[in-house]
């Protein structure tokens, strides 16, 4: 046997002592444990629907910034720096959604001298505008989905781009997301009223007309790689593989990917480094591809400046506390690591739990907890924030929980996470976990080769009788 | 970055298809999860007085065994192997102690065809004979602590051994164990006083005056290596470190052990393998040593030839599924492993939680469980069979959880460990949870610089005003 491994962690919290945390949730805690183990003080910004939860008992302190509605609370930029001022914190942790991405807020941070918890502002507006976004990815020799280069507004203009990338196409919004704003054209015949019909539409919805064209590719995983740098060391912890999606919505995670060989592997990653060293990224991102299942090539798509629901995977396999390592950077602490001290080991597979109802359309399901009971034992982590007794209020989104399983090997994933969603019991709500013990039992994940259309293709189909 | 490693995790379950459980608590939950991960059915076999705890929630099956009292249920080798027979399982899964080194049972096992999950009933019996071990292990070439090869029964020969081991010597019932049957020799003047006492005290205590004499080591560490074996391949997978003791019970286990060079780690793995291959050693077991800090130098003191509690850290640092291995092992199935497979990464430490109160002399501390709270997050397990509400039996042991915490390193592994220890709670008893806190947070601890005194002086100092 081979000496041990310990890694050169990065530690201590450098110029961070203290953190508020701009979020609720999972990720909440999640952040507020990773303040515990770095010795840094953590406060909770919360709204007054989230006064009972577990994130305000288990943090140093915490403060009420507002009431329920987002925009009063959570989404405020105005009550969250204030609130960082009040308490003199050393820094904001915005976590995922809300002002996670927002240029404007960050740049507030910034204003104030209260550090933002990811990168610089100018880089999450660069890289939030998704032309531009793409624009950047070209420079840095980063693959991109065949298709205009900038806005279009004009018929000529997206009648020659089309005749380039050929049909079926896909018109976006340049300000839409999520799978909002979007229009498959399938020949030359409907472009022109599609074009015409979309652009209104993205007006009326985002204020922007602006939308840009690109090849329709019908047979697609989706892979993203993370990424993590401190301005000099861009490192990245292997690839997540979430392809197992509905209506756009990730529901299953996984790492590594079951369908990257070796060079794909590196072809991604590499590309991934290329585009952060192109735009001066620091602390930890998510780039984010489409892969082609038929040409076995990618393409870049977007970048997510600020950690992603499902990085747990990653830490799972690396073995690297990513959250920990966001608030070093921001701390200016220097990145110990080295690409090489990075490992990926065995496997780990996400399923992130909603309280939905799957027989009512995924309708959202809040309600109390009656009783919770969290699964356990090697290789499972679940990040939640639920406990019996907790009443989920009805003004967020719907995830009650991840489970998170690691396993030597793809297989052994598996197991642990079906086990692990049999021993995980919830009452008083309906949740998605039969729905995600059907997805990873189902023989169709476990050869691995599926495409983002496989859980839509799954639900139409009957329920599986022996689960 | 390298290809991500994905370790050929033994497969399948071989002959097995059934397991009895013949125990309580968190290890029969443990070997449940490991039994649904594999798809074998489990059956619990369990006392009148745990017919309500979560093992007889979880398991496929549950048979009550008898009543409350041990030598009726769980030590009862005709109640459990009748239960086998009724159940007509493949196998039964003894855990740690009950029956688990019970060469008698093991047999009984052989002979009405059930496979027993350990090794063969000879080598219990051989390995749980402390001379006969000692023989075997110098046989194997594995150091031994310098002293008495056999049994000695007369003075004149305890002379002849004691002037060649030096004093202070330790005289030790061939019969006794777990700090039972010991008596220290100062010097030679009391050689045949003590030795007469303590040949008395064995007689009555274990039915068996026999003796041996060994050197008194007075600053030493626990230090033991685990083993797996499926009678050809024999692998370690690692060691750890349990000097952490009060009156020889363990209370903190960790891997890899702070004090080992290369040197030593390869030495000590290298003599557990040597010494199973020696005894013909089939499935899991344990190698102890002591490790003398002084003259930096190990010996062999005993080895078990079963499951141990601290399993888990070599879990979390292998990332290898011991409970899994032991029943394919027990199947028949071949070890796919080889030993340049196992890997050790980061740290792990067990905190080994009980319903004692140090504040009472550690009188155990049994009742009702009023309101429980796991901690949770990356790199915390926490292996437990209590819930809210659940009442424990005052029959049995007082470990109420064991709670295990990866890291990149050790210092990452003691942060973590601190941080989850803050989160736990548990109402309605005292546990030993604050105690852990206090030791894992000392500066001794945290220096790997001390021997098995240290919690003794630990707890002889004030309360640290800080915890």
């Amino acid at each position: 046997m081979a000496e041990p491994v310990t890694s050169p962690a990065t530690s201590g919290s450098g110029s961070i002592r203290s953190v508020l945390i701009a979020n609720r949730g999972e990720i909440a805690l999640r952040i507020i444990r990773a303040c515990k183990e770095l010795g840094i003080k953590s406060v909770l910004a919360y709204s007054e629907a989230d006064a009972d939860s577990l994130p305000v008992k288990l943090a140093d302190q915490a403060v009420c910034i507002g009431p329920a509605r987002v925009n009063s609370s959570y989404r405020n930029a105005h009550a969250v720096v204030g609130a960082a001022l009040a308490y003199r914190v050393d820094a904001i942790h915005p976590g995922y959604g809300f002002l996670s991405e927002n240029a404007d807020f960050a740049a507030m941070c910034e204003q104030e001298g209260v550090t933002f918890v990811g990168p610089a502002s100018d880089v999450i507006s660069r890289m939030g505008d998704k032309i531009e976004a793409k624009i950047i990815a070209r420079r840095a020799g980063v693959p991109t989905v065949p298709g205009s280069v900038g806005a279009i507004s004009e018929y000529a203009e997206a009648l020659a781009v089309a005749s380039d990338v050929g049909y079926p196409l896909l018109i976006k919004a340049a300000a839409g997301g999520g799978g909002r704003g979007m229009r498959v054209v399938q020949a030359a015949e409907t472009l022109e009223k599609d074009l015409q019909e979309i652009m209104s539409e993205a007006e009326v919805a985002f204020g922007d007309p602006s939308v840009y064209i690109e090849r329709y590719l019908t047979d697609i995983r989706h892979i993203e790689i993370q990424v993590v740098s401190d301005g000099e060391t861009v490192l990245h912890l292997g690839e997540r593989d979430c392809t197992a999606q509905r209506r756009n919505q990730k529901l299953v995670e996984e790492s590594p990917s079951p369908v990257l060989d070796a060079e794909l592997r590196q072809g991604l990653a590499g590309a991934a480094v290329a585009l952060c060293r192109e735009v001066g990224y620091t602390n930890a991102g998510t780039v984010e591809f489409v892969f082609d299942n038929i040409e076995r090539t990618y393409y870049f798509i977007e970048m997510n400046t600020r950690i992603q629901v499902e990085h747990p995977v990653s830490e799972m396999v690396s073995g690297i506390d990513l959250i920990k390592l966001q608030l070093q950077i921001a701390g200016g602490v220097p990145l110990e690591l080295r690409q090489d001290d990075v490992v990926i080991r065995g496997h780990a597979i996400e399923c992130r739990i909603n309280a939905e109802d799957p027989d009512r359309d995924f309708a959202p399901n809040p309600g109390t907890i009656a009783r919770f009971r969290a699964p356990g034992g090697f290789g499972v982590r679940l990040d939640t924030h639920i406990e019996t007794g907790y009443v989920i209020p009805p003004f967020y989104d719907s995830m009650v929980g991840k489970l998170i399983c690691w396993g030597q090997n793809r297989d052994e994933a598996i197991a642990r996470t079906l086990r692990a969603l049999e021993e995980l019991e919830v009452e008083g709500i309906v949740t998605t976990a039969p729905l995600h013990a059907r997805i990873v039992s189902s023989e169709r994940f476990r050869s691995g080769d599926f495409n983002t259309a496989f859980v839509a293709e799954l639900l139409a189909t009957t329920s599986n009788p022996t689960t």
